[in-house]
């Protein structure tokens, strides 16, 4: 007998597909599998400027077709959403003629190279009633999803402190080529937009707004071999012409949040030995949590009422039916990974759209985040505290 | 444009569809996404016999059609692979007519009830030379593989102690219901078969053959209240009948492997806080490795000559581009999870038949972890070694 | 002003002067400066068979005169307590003059090389109505302590299983000498009395009486170079001929208990990595507790009626005021060392004599541990579960 | 036969006698026991205002005599050494009296108050030629010094950053008594010159000097009971009297260091979890180094250049012969605790006496550190970027 699917769908155009575009596909593929969406997401099309390149990821992840235009797709009257992992500073052009269009839009961070550029985007998509996602995706790791609740509930009580470390090391290696993500005028930024910035929006997520910022940025290695731009994680190039980086390798900020609690923030691509070690750590009145995510599946709980004497971090594996989303996976203790913060991230979008709210993160909190970046950056170059 | 894939094709019919009906399942799906297998698998059909449930589970995961009898899937000659994730005892009977309708096989471990259906369900392969694996998964974490690697190497150089635990803590309440994975007539052993089965392969995979056992076995709740047998791991019931669990709760067992390792073995499901703790610790004459499944990403690696004053497990995060099958996935510190060991020997399996090798682990495999299986409850029973 | 001391004092004298007697010279010097001791330990007199020796270790240790001859020190009548740090084979001769010369008595573990020779030494305490401790350390952890309060509390419930470890690696080299502990005339046995000892001591304090064994033993490179027979752990040599091992470089067995909790213990000095790896486990019905002396002030406890979602194991930090004997000390987080668990044994063992009651671990557990050490022996000899 | 011991002896005079002094003295009666000093130190008189609690302290932690005028102690020509273990705003005044008595001095941190403060007291001791040594005793774990000594070999290559935490909960209830550590006419500061001056000092150590910091300084709770101003870190009071805390609970500050490395430091008491969490991460061009203070035998090493695959931190316990000071204790694995930091701080200040050269850290580190203090200090104040 053959099975028959009645569901409503919604039909996916993506503009990119490296590493981001490799998530997101990933993640239309994998929601109906796990969850059961309001939408079906189809994946309609794919674009790309390269066409052998475009056309071998269309095949290799599953998009019925492809486009060496980016234009096209938002042509096509067989999309419905337009999902761009394009490097960043494309984001705002493409997503204006989305909204323009009347897509509903996914985009990477960070949402532009500039908060003007990031304004005209969340104008668009207001002016044209579109749903609209910034794909932080941590924030749908279970464990954070599990924080936000604890803290919703009160459970930490007023917050003191949050303390973030994004560190990487993948370009400590002088050798290591110049692509896209070390020219300012491709990225915005460096350590700080590409990493720095999930920081900030878990921070936002978990603990509220910021008021003000002090930095210190720095590129320790100034000048490297121009590879190919468009290069992934672990580009390598034989060019002996070096180029100016022209972005952080690094940046640190400390932070006073509206509600009066302390923010201190680091963001390395300098860090041996931390290969992608996003973590935080809050603390509260009534108890403290820390987070890893390259141990993602792990919250550390701490409670101040807890008994005398048995006080400590509790170590929860956060993979038992009643943590968010895990439900849909597997026993407890069977861990997921980081592809799963995505398909938790697309889930929401879709419900977003099927039930007609807007989610977060957003091209709001996409406005925010930069506001904060700009004014980190600002900080850095004249040495002040900059409110945000 | 069009995307068209012209791709060498295995068509798979896949019996049973619970906890590990879903893991096979989306190891089918995600293996083309993620790796380039020479042949790709499509999900043809899925047998059950409660129609309902077939067919919400055949729309769920991705399969084309449904039978309500699995000798339907075995008749079909549009099915090339027989999968078989039913309970225990009726491997056999599945497989040995799969394997004499000439269809390749996948079949969930424990590969039978007792050796002697084991080695019938052998030949039946031998015989009619299909391709066979069974399903010890963690066997394929990229951790585990890289241990292999690294005994291989002789980077341990000579073995003196394998130890290795299962604890899992998802039926200590009492009221947990008498489901089949308690019934010996059904699942054959009770933790032993179950998680336990799995260490043996772990042992028998990175340090040989085992040469004697002594064992002892508990369980430790006698009676339960009956409740659907179907249930999974997460059943419940409010039956207020009580049943005889006639399997056991807990095992410990010691062995000496043929080259003169001592193993020590713990598998339980009464060990409260081990949601799904399978480690082990290997030491050998040139050091030692330590993997836990709970962080299966990462695996501790110890050099006796280290440089002195710089010795010490180092903690190795296995998501990088060298270490086997993670160059498929993402960039280093981006971690994986339970279900990604499914696509790995999923995809071991399609290599094997496309490239015309016996994978392992397969049904010889299978017949020696039962024997060892039967060893031990010979052992627990008689209360002396027992040569395997 | 001068300080005047006005305190009842014991006077003690040592026997042996190594390694152990380092540790207990250190607690008899360290007791009065931390607790408050009903009788104050003087440091009178040590006894060696090497003048230049004794002399020295008096000098460095404190002991205000020294002996060539242990028999000086039991006819002393400035001497009232024997200590015993004696390689294994002399404790029963001087334990048992000791005690009939009316000398309260600590000895080392373990007792003696047989569990005859062991009676023999409780008989003799008895007789002589003497007070009497075996140096089990590792109990007076206060993490250790505090598991016991807990167990006595009922905060575990039912007891399932207690897994225990005691793993080291200081004789991996093939090169290491033949020193005492390697020689069964000397020592008795080999990881089995010397490490072995301690977890079963544990598993004794903690879960119950044992009920039977069964073991596997072995002597993984049995020839070594004769060396200073004195040496110590670290002891090397360039003699080139070669001497029998004749004890265990590791031993397994698998145990019930009189309560029917299952236990299974490893003891090895040829796990590389481990350095001093005691670490327990354990299970019970209402939770778990992990310990590990290379963190000894650090507990994992696990309750089974914790919070839904917030269950995990809490790691706590033993250092503060509440845990047992942590107030003497310093403020929580502040931590202690491996020496302190000596000081608090004799602490106890002299709150025993002032108080007059009989402190625990004595001779009658050290009697007990002997004949876990034989049925263990014996075991692996005869390859049978052997009662205890 | 009496032991003789003939050993250059140098007498201490000690003034306060509460935690710190605890710390001090017990140094002082354990240096010998392990350790081979030049100079053997005598507990010759202990200083404090009240004759009951003097006495009874010198009675405990072994002083030969007390007096109740710490002027007395700097009279006694039978006293060389003085040790100030009083609340910060007597540093100066003692420390400059005894160097102006030609004694040497040990005291504990901060310095003083002030730069001016300090300045006055280093001047002091530089015209007496006395030794001095300020006791930033964590700089003396031999997990710390083995990190030094790596770091002198270049091992780390390039420092890019240090980052450092010190966190602490013990006033993070509301009714926790106003002690003078929260009165910063007694104390200086609060977070900052009590624990943040031990990171400072770390810093220092390990990186090098700063050039420049930004800070921000908080005080969550602003009123407290007013307690016994003598209390300890456990104090309690029942006084509802409510007084004003003066000085910060927490102070995060970013600094550039002159070597161009970039540090973020954050120290707090409000930290729930966090007993005595002092730990920290330095980042090199060739690994990496972590140090927390909760586990302090433990030091996580990671190297860029060892084998690929292969990479990652070790835990590498810092208890064997061959690392600092840890020869005199025990065989590797047996740990040590937060009091030996004392007994080496103590072992260098006696060695710098005895053979004539300056340890570190002394009066010119403490100047520095203070420099730095009330760099942040000012920053946190005037928000603006300070040097050093």
């Amino acid at each position: 007998m053959v099975v028959n699917v009645n569901q409503k769908e919604i039909r996916i155009g993506m503009v990119g597909y490296q590493f981001m575009g490799k998530a997101h596909s990933h993640a239309y593929r994998d929601l109906p599998f796990y969850f059961d969406p309001k939408i079906k997401p189809i994946q309609k099309a794919i674009a790309g400027r390269n066409e052998a390149g475009v056309k071998e990821a269309a095949d290799k992840m599953g998009w019925e077709s492809y486009e060496t235009d980016w234009r096209r797709l938002i042509e096509r009257d067989d999309i419905d959403v337009i999902d761009i992992v394009t490097p960043n500073h494309t984001h705002a052009e493409i997503a204006i003629a989305a909204a323009e269009a009347g897509k509903h839009i996914i985009t990477e961070k960070p949402l532009a190279l500039t908060v003007e550029e990031a304004e005209q985007m969340y104008d668009a998509v207001q002016k044209n009633n579109v749903t609209h996602m910034i794909c932080h995706n941590y924030r749908f790791a279970p464990a954070v999803q599990f924080t936000k609740k604890l803290l919703d509930e009160g459970r930490l009580g007023k917050i003191y402190h949050f303390r973030a470390n994004y560190l990487q090391d993948f370009i400590m290696d002088p050798s290591f080529p110049l692509v896209w993500r070390l020219k300012k005028e491709v990225s915005g930024s460096g350590a700080l937009g590409d990493i720095g910035a999930h920081s900030i929006d878990l921070a936002r997520f978990l603990v509220g707004e910021f008021k003000e910022v002090v930095a210190m940025m720095e590129t320790f290695i100034k000048e490297r071999p121009v590879g190919e731009m468009s290069g992934g994680l672990n580009a390598t190039s034989d060019n002996r012409t070096l180029g100016e980086v022209t972005v952080d390798d690094a940046v640190a900020f400390l932070t006073r949040f509206e509600n009066g609690a302390l923010g201190t923030f680091e963001a390395s691509r300098f860090a041996g030995g931390n290969r992608n070690k996003n973590k935080f750590e809050i603390n509260g009145e009534k108890g403290s949590i820390r987070w890893d995510m390259e141990n993602m599946n792990n919250l550390e709980v701490y409670f101040t009422d807890d008994e005398p004497g048995l006080q400590g971090f509790r170590l929860i594996n956060c993979t038992e039916e009643l943590h968010p989303y895990t439900e849909a996976y597997w026993p407890a203790g069977h861990i997921i990974g980081y592809e799963h913060t995505f398909i938790h991230l697309v889930h929401e979008f879709l419900n977003g759209i099927a039930e007609n709210y807007q989610p977060a993160p957003n091209f709001e909190d996409g406005v925010k985040n930069q506001q904060i970046l700009a004014a980190i950056e600002e900080s850095a170059e004249t040495k002040q505290w900059v409110n945000v």
